[in-house]
């Protein structure tokens, strides 16, 4: 997502990032540090808090390692070993990092409730599974399969979020509110994908192989839709909160319903111009979806 | 809800609390503490547990602020800093004491799973969730809005259930099993109303405002739905379970399906007259609902 | 289910249990050790965790108890409690010792995504919520009940599975990836069930009594689907995810949709084979749901 | 120590076991319950922690394991799986669980402070690291020495009492105060041995063998005594406090000082009747201690 | 002890609190705080323990109650309750409160290792060892016995420091270093009294009664000296390191060895003038300790 | 200390290291990996606590880290933090690391009951308290106060062990046993020193300054010697246990006794040969000792 588009749809209130991606993480990391000072300092209850996860750390990558270490940590796999495993991986792998930075941005701009960058970092679940996901992808794909299940199994008891560590996650994500999510082992999500709660990217059968969803770039998942099967969601297409979808849906259209149909109709369905991962307009196609009749 | 209202609708094996708000508070924390003494001497194995949480405290509130403070602390945030939090807050609101005794007795008077008040206080994450977040409201509205957020956080990651902090919650208010319950920042709820599991009031699009559903006194809302935008959802209607609604349900009539549908159609919807939210009638409406074609 | 009908369906490279109950469990358990110490050897930092959880105990009940009771402790309920209370009721019942048998080869036969005997006992929520409800319910039927209660709780709060401990239910049961699955308290469920993640068994209504689905054998329940009220799904009939149904459901049919409707229709429902419980296919019936329109 | 003697010694309102041990251990477990079931009512405060520690449990023996894994576990040596140690060992071993009654009855007759036989389970850290002590010996023992050194490191770390897994102690022990105590590898004590804070029964040089003191039965030695190399501490006899023993010290007689002196002189010394290990008389050789001059 | 005397001794740069005993406490609080904010400004990895444990507090009551909450917990006794129990104790009682000053202004005026006040009250074991022996003493005086043992329990087993409940310990005490450090049931001491680590003041024999040493004002009690029995130390004595000391000691000698004498002659023993309880001086009496002989 | 000298005392059956300090802390480091191996093997109750020590780690720095980490944490200084603080330490500053094999190497050749490197390193608090030390001693040096006071301040809580941050400590050292060690801000110990439990090297008075002891290379000092002031132990010397120091003790010469005498007499103290800091005789002196008289 070029960072001009941020701008646009930014409120005026909005601090920008620079455009220049190593610039960008810089002016990412002074930010959410000034964020935490000044929330430190209004709140000393909560000034331990900020300095242990935030303001006591030299990077994001340490700040996020520490918190994700000490949210995933059990009786049986202690923090410390945790702490070190996501340290490790952030620190060498580049792509984490910028993914991590852009998943900041996405729900910063995106969700109206996000009031700073700190508060996503340290609270926003879909944020911290995502990223958590992220690290237990590398380890899949680098056949450390058993540590990236275990990863998995900690993301979901402690977030409620079940994303399978073969499963493939663009950049500039937004997980909202988070609580229930499934996205099994051969989905694919694109760039700028804006995902509800409680969504299912599952699998249909038994039988193994590619048999989850493949969702574009810039898609729109409301609340409680479940996508089943190896179907592709077109890019910039908008799934409707509720909806069960089991065929493609193709770009920029919008399907809604149990079953889903897509507005406009299947012949001509109405394409939006758009990127709905990014507006998060879920309501809009109300008026043209004919037999919604409240 | 007036104490009568209980009276009627509860089983007859059911203690009644009296009239008097004072009275009541007291009389509600003797069988708790007197169904807590039962229990801790049939059950060697729980009298620790009903002791530490119950048996131990001169109060409701210190009970609650305990047993809050015990479940919501992380290795970063302290159970001693939320239980001060806690207490000094029930301490000196007397609303927010009243509305944890309106909770209890919602849930003890309509949910028949709901075995004792004291089963409801240790046990109940909806009555738990509900309760700290009236504690992070009240924080909002002090415009201690980090440590608010980070409240909602720790609600989100142990009850999974996600109230922002500035939603307006009344009281009498049964959230039943819990589990995935999302509310959003400018959504309202009014009293005596029950709320089942994976219900998503929620908002629509990136901008901020005044942007989810308004909820009326005495409304049942069935597990799985979702009401979308900033709807009103009127006094003693019901939405159905697995319900997409995204436009206003008048007063004392059903929608379901989704697309929600109102029950006895658009123009002329069957008016029931019982409040649902206390009744709990989940099913009744099916007579109703003409493609409802199993 | 019997072993062959496993040896049937599994994948080529699944190992194959003997026929015999107990020589079943000696070689299940063994799988288990090996698994684990492959794992162990290939990935030391997961081997701490490997030999606290299977390798250093010296069967499937110890090794269970111990995970459970780690799991599900709290500040106010110890492992040391949990874990005593685990290991007597598995050592003393051979039905849950057996039954926990059948869900782990159910789990590894159904789930493609299941790798392992050893990953589904460590990292299914599914697996591990329904092993512990199986003690709650055993406590339940022994009139501890506020024991059981509490236990319900715990497993609510930390696998976000929330079953009533009055609840019955068979065995070689799957619940895939399981959050937010809720079971009312006079469900009963069936052997060889799978049911998916958000699935409600829920009751109606304010009046206890016999109010919660009655689920036959080898059913199927894809994701989200609710059912509410005292109805009969029929053995292998398949629901359709994100159905909502109220009204019995015959054997071998498939109900689909929001309200959910009969494939093939009302008076002649087409009849499907197989054992969808197992096969687990959630969309062959899509050709056959006449509006699926996208 | 003949039950007997006990009685002799115990003040008017201390209760007396029977004289069969199979009926004292009865009698024991009896007192303590019916001890911390007073307190508990006495102090609601403290009564969760007296039903999980006492109250909650079946034996003398499953409250001891219960206790003593939850003292001496780390995050890496959980608290499951030394309570499950503890367990089987006490359960399996009458050596033990007498050894243990009898420790409780020396601190509860011989130590005025001590007001009942649940104050010394629960507080006394000298019982609590004599009984971790016995179960470590029996490890080593049985050639499962890395388990009975992490083990003695648990017990130092937590109970600052470092005694050799491999050194031999009787029955009716009191370790008195019990910080700073140090027992080496080849020391042997006695039954009926009192011995207080500070004392070391240490070694010398850095060459293997039997190195360490040999206690007799029935000693007294007082606060910071040292005892150093392979020597005999007569049976009955007193080491005063702070005394540097490196020879023999007869059979009832008195060392003192630093360099410790015979009471009485070397040729001659004094012979004491009683037995000092029960009657804690560590002062009355003052009288006869020559150039004690203030 | 008057301020005017703190002055006297205290290096230059040491502050001076104001000589209004509530104005020093008011002052207290907020060098405690300054310091912090000091340290925790210079040393961001260290300022999330000072937030939590000093400067997101209000009074260094509610600073202290939390961090024996913190230091003294166990699995069995949880931080939330020890807090209440030391805050309600702390808030009630301003003895306790003015005492706790008191030994702060001690270690900071006599112990040159003290650099400032925060580091006394975090770190001083000693110093936190006294404040919760005076919260255990006052359970004691209201017949709150078995809470108080327990907490003598924890205090002995988390900083190795013994003191009976009943102990009667006056203000501006220093426990300097502190580990080992046992006082019995009877004993009784001072006002400004300094004791060194692993000191005794025991008790002698296995009858009660008063049987404990009484230390006058302003004594001072060397490292690893026993002091064993009823016996008065008068005021301004000055017990050597290491010495055994079982007879009454003159107010203003020195007593040293093993067995001690008193320096000067036990006939016309050496009167020293100052307080050795505030000047710390260890090792003044050499010159006069005739056989000192190395 | 040259290895050549570990050879020579070392028992026939003690493995020894090559004499290249690199390639001393490679084989030291296999050392202990395979007898932590052929420890898992041996226990599997222990394997888990093993490979989370250990196993798991590809350096002793990592190893020694993650051990203090998690012993030294507590619930305000999280063991994240202090593995961090560690770990940095450890990794940047080749000092340390040598330190920590030195002192490995003299438990492991000295102390006749170590009988693995593994086991020192595990579960010899004396050894761990010591690194810690290095690491606080480091902070200090580079102004980092406040951090390492909090340092000392876990080690003394966790090890009873209390050394000053600014302390200087050499390579090769032994502290065994180690409760009760103290060690003020301005000792200094050498090289090869051997220090037994309940030592102090403290100062005196209150006066800030050079006021503590300095150890010579090769020193012994016995079980609770006492050493105060700033006075020297020359190289080489033994000090007995109990012993109360305050004046210089030549080189290789022996201190006895409260108040310490010379063995051989002041004037001709008898000179041994051997380095006691190695050889660890703590008793051969005796036959010099004239008045010991039992």
């Amino acid at each position: 997502m070029p960072a001009e588009e941020h701008h646009r749809n930014a409120t005026p209130a909005t601090p920008h990032p620079p455009t220049d991606t190593a610039e960008e993480a810089i002016w990412l990391w002074t930010q959410i540090k000034a964020e935490a000072r000044r929330d430190a300092e209004a709140e000393p209850a909560l000034a331990s808090y900020l300095y242990s996860t935030i303001l006591s750390h030299s990077s994001l990558e340490r700040s996020l390692s520490f918190h994700l270490g000490n949210k995933l940590c059990s009786s049986t796999l202690l923090s410390t070993l945790l702490y070190d495993l996501f340290l490790n991986t952030f620190s060498t792998d580049p792509e984490l990092r910028a993914a991590a930075s852009a998943d900041l941005l996405a729900a910063r701009y995106r969700d109206p409730a996000c009031v700073s960058f700190s508060h996503c970092l340290l609270n926003y679940k879909g944020f911290l599974a995502c990223q958590a996901h992220r690290v237990s992808h590398k380890l899949w794909s680098q056949s450390r399969r058993p540590l990236a299940l275990a990863l998995q199994s900690r993301i979901s008891d402690v977030f409620a979020v079940d994303i399978h560590p073969a499963a493939k996650i663009g950049k500039g994500i937004l997980f909202d509110h988070a609580t229930g999510v499934v996205v099994g082992e051969t989905a694919v999500i694109g760039n700028n994908v804006s995902i509800l709660h409680h969504v299912t990217l599952g699998g249909t059968g038994k039988i193994g192989g590619d048999r989850h969803p493949k969702i574009g770039d810039g898609v729109l998942i409301g609340a409680g839709a479940t996508i089943l099967g190896n179907v592709n969601i077109g890019e910039g297409a908008k799934i409707g909160a509720g909806s069960v979808v089991l065929i493609d849906v193709p770009p920029r259209t919008t399907a809604v319903g149990n079953p889903a149909r897509l507005v406009g109709g299947k012949e001509q369905p109405t394409k939006h111009e758009e990127c709905p991962g990014e507006s998060m307009d879920h309501t809009s196609f109300i008026s043209g979806w004919s037999d919604y009749i409240i």
